[in-house]
C-alpha cells in the first residue's frame, strides 16, 4: 500500500510500504477513508533531522474495519470508525479517569512498529478500546467533521474544558490555526459569551467569528496584549486558550490572563522552560493547565452535536488532496495557504 | 515604638520608629499582641542587598484595635483582630471572587508607607475589609493558632484547595517547614487518606505525622523521587503540594506528580523559569496551580475549627521570642533550630 513518510525537514514522500496486518489478537486493520495533516505535523516538517530510513506520519483518520484480531470485541468488519490520535485500551485506571493519553497499554501512532494515518490503511493496536464506531456511511458528507474528533476539535475542547470555560468566563484564544478555531467553537459550546480570538489571517479569523469569536485581535506581541487588555477592562481574560506552542504565544497568553485565571496550553510546546515566576504567575494566582488531549474520552460526548449538524468543526478543512498530493498539502499548510488539509486516499 | 527593620542579608534590627497613626479615614491602628517570622522572610534574610535606610519587615499579626479612621465600619476599639498578610477592601470584584491578594485597593505590608507586623503597632489600610474580629481575649491560649490564619495555615490550605485535594486523592507534600506542615493538616481536613510528607528534619516530620502525614520520605533528589513513586505504585501522587520555592523542590514536585495530577506551589518561587515542557508536563497533562494565598478569603471558613480546638495549626510555633529578641528568632529559623518563631512584643 501507499503511506506518507517523513525523511527530514521539508521532505515528505508518499511511498509503497508493506500492507498492515494483524500482529496482536487485539489489533484491527483499518482502511483509511479520510485523514488529514495536523498543525503538530508541521513541527517535524520544520525541524526533523534528515534520516535515510524515513518514518510514517499522520495520526488522525476515519476508516473502515477490514480485519479484526480474535480478541477484539464490539467491532465488525465494515464498521466506519474514528481513530483518536493516541491508541488506548479504554479499560485501565487512567482511561477510566478519562486520561486515555496516559493509558497503560496505549501509545502513539508512528512508533513501535505502528504506522500512521496518512496512508491507505493502518494497523490499530488495542482496537476495541481505541476505535469508535460511528453511524455514517463511507461517503457521508459528515466525514470531515467526524474526522476532527480524531484530534483537532477534541484538542480545542480539551483546552476549553481544562480552562473551565463557562458562561461566566471571558475567553481569549491565542492562535488562529485549526486548533485555535476549534477552541473558539468549544468555548462557544461551553457557553462563553465573550471570546477574543488573536490571529492575523483574515480567512481564519473570519471562520473564527462564525465559530463564535466576538472580537478579533490581529495585532501581535505587545500591541496585541495591549488590545486584549483594553477589551477586558485592563484585567485580561479568565480563560486563555493557547493553541500555538511557541514561546511567544506562551508569553502573550500569560500577559492576557486575568489574576486568578487559567492559561490552558494545547499547542505542543516547542520549548522546555517558560516563565512561571513570582510576578507573572505566582502572585497573580494563574493556573497553567491543558496538555495533550485525551480525544478518546471526548468523542462520545461530542459526537451527537456533529451527527445532528449542530456544529460543523470540519469547516477547518479548506483544502482536500489525494494521498499522492500529500507533499503539496504540507507545503500549503506550511505557507499558511490552507488552514487544514484533508486527505482522501 | 519599636519595630523590626531589615538592612540587608543577615542584618535584622529592632529600632525605635515613629508611632503609626491614622492617615486615611479607612485606616486603623492596631497594637500587636502576637506576630511571627515567616519562611518567606528568610528570602530577604538570605539575599537582600544592604541598604542604609532599612525597611520594616513582618506580615502576620494579631492585635487589638487602638484607633479607627472615621470611615471604618464593623470594628471597635478593643477588638482583637487577625490581619491577613495582604490588606484588601473585601468589596471589589476580585475580593468577591475570593482573590483578596489581587484586591483593587489592596497591598502588601512594608510597602508604600505601611509598616510591618514585627513591631509594637501597625497602621492597617482598608481596615474594615482587612481585619477579622475574633472572639478571643488578649491572653487567649488560642492566639498562636489564630495567628496562623494570618498566613501560614491559610497558605497550606490554599495549596491543598487549589490542588483539589479530596478523599480520592493521594497527596505528596514537598517541604517540612511550617507551610508544608500546614499543607499536611489541610490535606487531612479535606479528607485525604494518603499523605506523603517529604522532609528530612525529624522534629518537623514528627509533627507532620501528628498533623496527618501517613508516610514520611526523608530522602531528597532522585532517591526521594524514587521513594515517592514506589509508595504510589510507580505513578506519583494526584496532588503535590510544593511548600519550598526553590528550583530543586519544583523539580522534585513535578517528578512525583501523577499524570493528570495537580502540582500546587505555595513556596514563593525563587526562580523565574521552570520546566513546563512536552515530556514532563504537557504530555502528562499536569496542571500547575497555587500561588499567593488569599488568606482573607479563608479565615471565616477555618476559624471555627481553630476556636473549638478541632485543629491546632499553632503547633508549628516551637519557639517564642520578645520583640527585642527577633534577630535571634531569625537566626534560629535560618539555622533550622526552630520551625517557626512566635513574637510577643
Amino acid at each position: 500500500m501507499r503511506a506518507t513518510l517523513i525523511y527530514g525537514a521539508g521532505d515528505v514522500r508518499v511511498e509503497q510500504v508493506p500492507d498492515p496486518r494483524i500482529e496482536q489478537p487485539t489489533d484491527a486493520v483499518v482502511r483509511v477513508l479520510v485523514s488529514c495533516i495536523c498543525g503538530s505535523d508541521l513541527h517535524p516538517y520544520h525541524n526533523r533531522a534528515a534520516t535515510p530510513a524515513g518514518t510514517t506520519i499522520g495520526h488522525e483518520f476515519i476508516g473502515v474495519v477490514e480485519e479484526l484480531g480474535r480478541e477484539v470485541t464490539g467491532l465488525a468488519k465494515g464498521d466506519v470508525v474514528i481513530a483518536p490520535f493516541v491508541y488506548s485500551d479504554n479499560t485501565c485506571d487512567f482511561c477510566r479517569e478519562g486520561l486515555h493519553t496516559s493509558c497503560r497499554h496505549g501509545g502513539l501512532w508512528n512508533n513501535n512498529g505502528v504506522g500512521g494515518g496518512q496512508a491507505e490503511a493502518v494497523r490499530v493496536p488495542q482496537a476495541a478500546g481505541t476505535l469508535v464506531k460511528v453511524p455514517a456511511g463511507e461517503d457521508s458528507p459528515l466525514l470531515p467533521s467526524l474526522l476532527t474528533l480524531s484530534d483537532v476539535f477534541c484538542t480545542g475542547w480539551h483546552c476549553a474544558v481544562t480552562a473551565a470555560v463557562s458562561q461566566r468566563t471571558t475567553v481569549a484564544v491565542v492562535g488562529d490555526g485549526a486548533v485555535g478555531l476549534s477552541a473558539v467553537l468549544s468555548a462557544r459550546l461551553l457557553g462563553a459569551e465573550r471570546i477574543i480570538l488573536m490571529g492575523r489571517h483574515k480567512d481564519r479569523t473570519d471562520l473564527g467569528r462564525e465559530f463564535g469569536a466576538t472580537d478579533v485581535v490581529a495585532e501581535r506581541g505587545e500591541e496585541g496584549i495591549a488590545r486584549v487588555l483594553e477589551l477586558t477592562g485592563g484585567d485580561g481574560a479568565h480563560a486563555v486558550l493557547e493553541a500555538v506552542g511557541y514561546p511567544e504565544a506562551y508569553d502573550t497568553a500569560l500577559a492576557v490572563t486575568r489574576p486568578g485565571g487559567m492559561l490552558s496550553r494545547v499547542g505542543v510546546p516547542q520549548y522546555e522552560e517558560a516563565n512561571v515566576g513570582f510576578a507573572r504567575v505566582f502572585f497573580r494566582n494563574i493556573t497553567l493547565t491543558g496538555g495533550v488531549a485525551p480525544a478518546r474520552a471526548y468523542i462520545g460526548q461530542l459526537l451527537p452535536a456533529v451527527l445532528d449538524g449542530a456544529i460543523e468543526p470540519g469547516r477547518v478543512f479548506d483544502r482536500a488532496v489525494s494521498l499522492d498530493e500529500v507533499p503539496d498539502g504540507y507545503r500549503a499548510m506550511n505557507e499558511r495557504k490552507a488552514i487544514k488539509v484533508l486527505i482522501k486516499p
